[in-house]
């Protein structure tokens, strides 16, 4: 017995030789010239490599430690202090900067995309670089119906063989739009190719996956940004239905991401950038749909894993400028920073709330639908041969795409147009069959006076009014299968669901707006975002309930189907590792059951702190592909000293074998940081505490898994100790928990691909 | 070296006791019976004491532990199968009813400061519950100015002496608009003196320290509900400058915690209720404003604390809920959700940013200045005799209200109606001079005309709008100052700031508006919210990016002067254990710096996992103070097994001397699950390995204290226990933590009162 104590009284001694030994080294901030020496001599020290995620708190702890050594140095000299300040104010210049840069490219973009758009019809005489309507704006035709007719504007066909019968005409313009629909579309896709394979696809499932830690090298660089950028314009303009929602959200997280390289602080911080980067998504919502609170919602609710109060307000601060230059820019040329301002003037009654929970609950079927049928069809183009011709595949859906929309004046306009035309109040310049005039002179004055008076209400509908309503709802339709089959395809988006809000003119069509909300609502499962983004692009401030209650039913009935959006859905088809926020782990699984290794397997490769030779290192580095390796004090006790990751290993001995002096495969490797007793003619020991983790996280066998989940979540960890009574066990990665969770889930657990 | 390898595995052998011996039975759930018995038979155990903080972890565990539970037993019978689909919707339905129940007693509110805010002035002959409004509804004076001058309506002059002349009828009316105000602040001051002392103030800071985790109880009870309902139109009917949002989120949470009781999963856990009561305050201030989704964010950016997505669906449902009942209610007769909807018409100018900017600096200079002079106030008022006398404070702060109020009109009405006047367009039954027309009919009827015609922007001003405008500059600056006065006051709030918001008739006093939303942001800090909520509460749709520029300047202004909004001040100022989320820990201690004992301190008391008796445990009980032990394998090895509580231990003890035969002083405490051998003579051993935490947070000697904050915060914990190489160090709680912080920030730790 007492043997034992003796023994354990050693043993405890043992442990604490860091304690007693050095303790004036403990904080490695008493240690400068080894940070400085970890930062700048050694590339490659605590960066990731590809497709890998990152550790959160590692990455905040650098940050801090940085704003640390820049606030003690401030104290020093004044450069030091300005540089201060001027790191204080980086973040916000940034955000200002994200902001001019993403609001200025969808200026651009608007407009291009709708010269383009135009182009496909016609072109203007009096330059080419005109569209349609500023090239008929100097026009003197005062009529409705022939100012868009201006002599200055040429359809292809006009211009070709002039104007004569028109069949010929009609055949030769359709031959036109078609083929150049058919250009654009194979440019774009050509683009998508040789360039940037990356600027593929809406962009929200793979942002949404870096927001959440995980890394992908060139998914937001500078030749995803340009391709990205024209080949949208181009996708718009080909008539494929799609918006530009995920698209530009993709293009301002690719701004910031550049102009991040720009700012030491964000440049070497990937948690930093991802802070950035959540802001950029709520940019690029505020762009589309010039919804700045919109957008941030957006971005908290949908997009965003990590977003504290101060994001939130960079967020805000950024989707303001980035409004505010859009709005300088006016691209839609009505000064105002909303696409299409309308107001529903009549209050609603109480019954109308049935038919809105009614339409909720179609829109959460429908979206559920959607959500599911789109998977299946990526599925299907991922695991056959249908996905090898994607040149063909665009081609094809661009020709029946141009080929059916050319007939029916609404499919053949951009979705901008059609929202215009849907939107804009019936002025006296508007020629839109919707506003239903009779188009005799005389009594067209009077109705306009009588409309005028009795406002939207009131309008009594013309002849023409319901079959443009028919055309319109065709349309809709048309443009929301198209949107089915499509989604997965280069470039494309959802929000033709969301841009086709509207005929609120008459009062029955409100409530097809309200079903195209409540689809949104279901296949993105917004709730908060998507009434504010509504809130602001139409100034619908009365319906705030209704929409509210449909968006909210749209949610319970499209989760009661599936629990996952279509963002998420996406998510787990491509296999990244997200570890979803939205929904609890309810298992009773504990720590023990996930840890590697398993009671089977060999025993968990770990490092003593002291002890091995660099060839024994070398060796279990060259044995394994573990990330990284636990230090533990001795093989035996296996008691917990720190966790070393494998880059930071192999980089620190490649550089001590080149650069000091004296190494060889039998140099002991000490990750303690005072010396043990050592012989003299022994070779010069590798040091290598500087790389160790002294605060890696642990929890015991005991933790329930919904606590472990939980910890990773929150903290955002790559891997955790798993302990016993002071002695370590095993290690659990966010692998080994989404693999967990998918077998729970009853799901195959090779389908998580990344680490 | 051979003995040593020997021994240690001889100790390993030790600490694997529990997982070898007994396996099976690791798991709690496993053991449903002890769990039940934990539940049921041992009144107490899992509970906090009052003004404690919860352990968040443990009590989701709990609510986890649950709700498997019920899914279980579920899937056995019809009965459970049922009970669990209750369970799953108890929450929505939890939502509905406070919705419900909050929007019942905002009408309420409303209409019974409307009602009492008139009886000051005058009764309704008809019957004294009309309010002025109602009681000349029929009347059938047709000129505005008569209207409101009907018969049925008296002044308590014109009741008393009848119209004689002029003089002693101005008086007798002052004298009676004193007293009537008086009455009401002092019933108000002895209702929450007497009945409730917890309805007092605007309680959105302890709300704030409830919801972080913190338990003040009957702060949200029955009574305090009662009382704070009563007080608060009994408040605004005396005339006190205060409004509505401080105490109606009180109300609302009250509504909250008295609905859970009725739910047995929130009623027993205390993390589920403040999910709950973060929906609650939403649905405050969804009431308070109309403004449901200002609600929702108000509650994410100013009060909540944990707000995962699924509290924001559900805050969003009920401020829904909340809002719709109110507006059923119809307090203000325009069936509107919001209380006065105006747009501004006229976009603005790219100039115009830079007053707007201009007007935010000062906002948030005078917000600073506000907070600096609250506090000041407040903290005067505690330290010496000026805060022995609440009742004749109020009745003084009252009378001088009163009394410097009446002579002009804008300052006589109530808040509401004050708004009312400002912000309702001038239509054809308005009286109001800020309307501005000159009073012969015949120019009337013309000039109205003119106006409908012009719009609003167009208007003339008249020449009584002028002196309008001066009087209505005087009250409100009036009723700022007495609000800075009387912050601290039983009730009051800060919102006389937000409904003071108007007069966008004349263009200049937009500037005034303005500048009072920078003060209500640089006072609160509040931005996304904030912008929210006037966008609700006035359509004001185009003013969107120049309102994000002012309270976003406004708050930057403020956080340079002082980082903390007013509620957080209070909170500083009474002590309560508040962890703040807005600001990292920047300072780079490590855990061993602040974790207990101390270098000089005496060691940690901790208990052994077996060979303690009863009376031993006892002793240790009564010899300390602290709120948990740590269990360890032996007092030697210091070889962490788990944590127990005081609390629990205490109540086990007791339990088990007084119900489990033949325990005595000298009986074995166990904390393992499989007994160790014993000698069959002795008393049987007391086992409390139920009530043990067999996963308590660790983090090691040299986790910096930035990384332990962010777990506390992000976790919730309330203590966390320090090791250094598996060896048990010491003990981190969340006082500890706070105490560490005030030290670092220069001020004193002794001013965090709980723990």
């Amino acid at each position: 017995m007492i043997f034992l104590f003796l023994l354990v009284s050693h043993e405890s001694v043992l442990c604490f030789v860091p304690l007693g030994g050095c303790k004036a080294d403990w904080r490695p901030s008493n240690s400068p010239k080894l940070i400085d020496l970890l930062d700048d001599t050694v590339p490659g020290i605590g960066t990731y490599e590809d497709f890998n995620t990152i550790d959160w708190v590692r990455e905040k702890s650098k940050d801090r430690d940085r704003h640390r050594e820049i606030t003690n140095k401030s104290k020093h000299s004044t450069v030091a202090l300005l540089f201060s300040i001027s790191d204080a104010f980086s973040g916000w210049l940034l955000m200002l900067l994200i902001g001019l840069m993403s609001g200025a490219l969808a200026g651009g973009i608007d407009i291009a995309a709708h010269w383009m758009t135009d182009l496909k019809e016609g072109v203007c005489l009096n330059g080419f670089w005109f569209n349609h309507e500023h090239c008929c704006w100097a026009s003197n035709e005062t009529t409705f119906q022939e100012r868009d007719k201006c002599p200055q504007w040429k359809t292809w066909a006009e211009l070709m063989v002039g104007v004569s019968e028109q069949g010929s005409v009609n055949v030769l313009n359709h031959f036109m739009y078609v083929s150049w629909a058919l250009l654009f579309a194979f440019l774009a896709v050509i683009l998508v190719r040789a360039f940037a394979p990356y600027a593929c696809g809406s962009g929200i499932p793979e942002i949404k996956t870096i927001l959440s830690g995980f890394i992908i090298r060139g998914y937001l660089g500078k030749w995803t940004l340009i391709i990205k950028t024209i080949t949208l314009v181009l996708a718009v303009s080909s008539g494929l239905s799609l918006g530009k929602e995920g698209p530009l959200v993709h293009v301002a997280c690719c701004c910031a991401n550049i102009l991040c390289h720009f700012f030491t602080k964000y440049r070497r911080n990937e948690a930093k950038r991802r802070e950035v980067l959540s802001a950029a998504s709520a940019v690029g919502v505020s762009v589309a749909f010039g919804a700045p609170i919109g957008g941030v919602l957006f971005s908290l609710e949908e997009v965003s894993y990590y977003f504290p109060l101060k994001t939130l307000w960079r967020s805000f601060f950024a989707a303001l400028v980035a409004a505010f230059t859009l709005r300088s820019i006016n691209p839609f040329g009505n000064s105002r920073l909303v696409l299409f301002y309308v107001e529903f003037h009549t209050p609603w009654h109480l019954l109308e709330l049935i038919p809105f929970v009614l339409l909720g609950i179609f829109g959460g079927l429908w979206g559920a639908f959607f959500i599911h049928a789109n998977i299946a069809w990526c599925r299907l183009r991922k695991n056959t041969r249908l996905g090898h011709y994607p040149v063909i595949e665009v081609l094809v859906v661009t020709l029946l795409t141009a080929l059916l929309a050319f007939p029916i004046e609404y499919t053949r306009m951009s979705s901008s147009e059609l929202i215009s035309e849907l939107f804009n109040d019936c002025g006296l310049l508007d020629s839109s069959k919707l506003c239903g005039y009779t188009s005799n002179s005389g009594s067209t004055s009077g109705s306009v006076n009588a409309t005028a008076a009795n406002g939207l209400g009131a309008r009594l509908a013309g002849p023409g009014l319901y079959t443009a309503m028919w055309q319109l709802a065709l349309a809709l339709v048309f443009k929301m299968l198209i949107t089915v089959a499509t989604f997965g395809i280069k470039v494309t988006d959802l929000d033709v669901f969301l841009k086709a809000k509207q005929n609120i003119r008459a009062q029955a069509s409100k409530h097809f707006f309200f079903f195209l909300i409540s689809t949104l609502g279901g296949v993105t499962r917004m709730t908060v975002s998507l009434v504010v983004i509504m809130f602001e692009l139409t100034g619908g401030l009365e319906y705030i309930v209704p929409l509210m209650a449909a968006t909210m039913t749209s949610k319970w009935v499209a989760d009661a189907l599936s629990r996952e959006s279509i963002y998420e859905a996406h998510i787990r088809l491509n296999g990244y590792p997200f570890l979803e926020a939205k929904e609890e782990f309810r298992h009773k699984t504990l720590a023990t059951d996930v840890m590697r290794p398993r009671q089977s397997d060999p025993p968990l490769s770990v490092l003593t702190q002291s002890g091995m030779s660099v060839e024994e290192v070398e060796r279990l580095i060259a044995d394994t592909t573990y990330s990284g390796f636990p230090v533990v004090i001795s093989q035996q006790s296996q008691r917990l000293v720190g966790f070393v990751l494998r880059r930071d290993l192999v980089i620190s001995l490649e550089n001590a074998r080149r650069h000091q002096e004296g190494v060889v495969s039998v140099s002991a490797v000490l990750f303690t940081e005072c010396d043990p007793p050592a012989s003299p003619s022994a070779p010069p020991a590798v040091k290598l505490h500087n790389i160790l983790d002294l605060s890696p996280f642990t929890v015991t066998v005991h933790t329930p898994m919904e606590i472990v989940v939980d910890i990773f979540r929150k903290l955002g960890l790559r891997q955790c100790l798993v302990i016993q009574n002071g002695r370590l066990l095993g290690i659990i990665t966010k692998k080994d928990i989404l693999k967990h969770m998918a077998q729970m889930a009853n799901r195959d657990p090779e389908s998580i691909l990344f680490n």
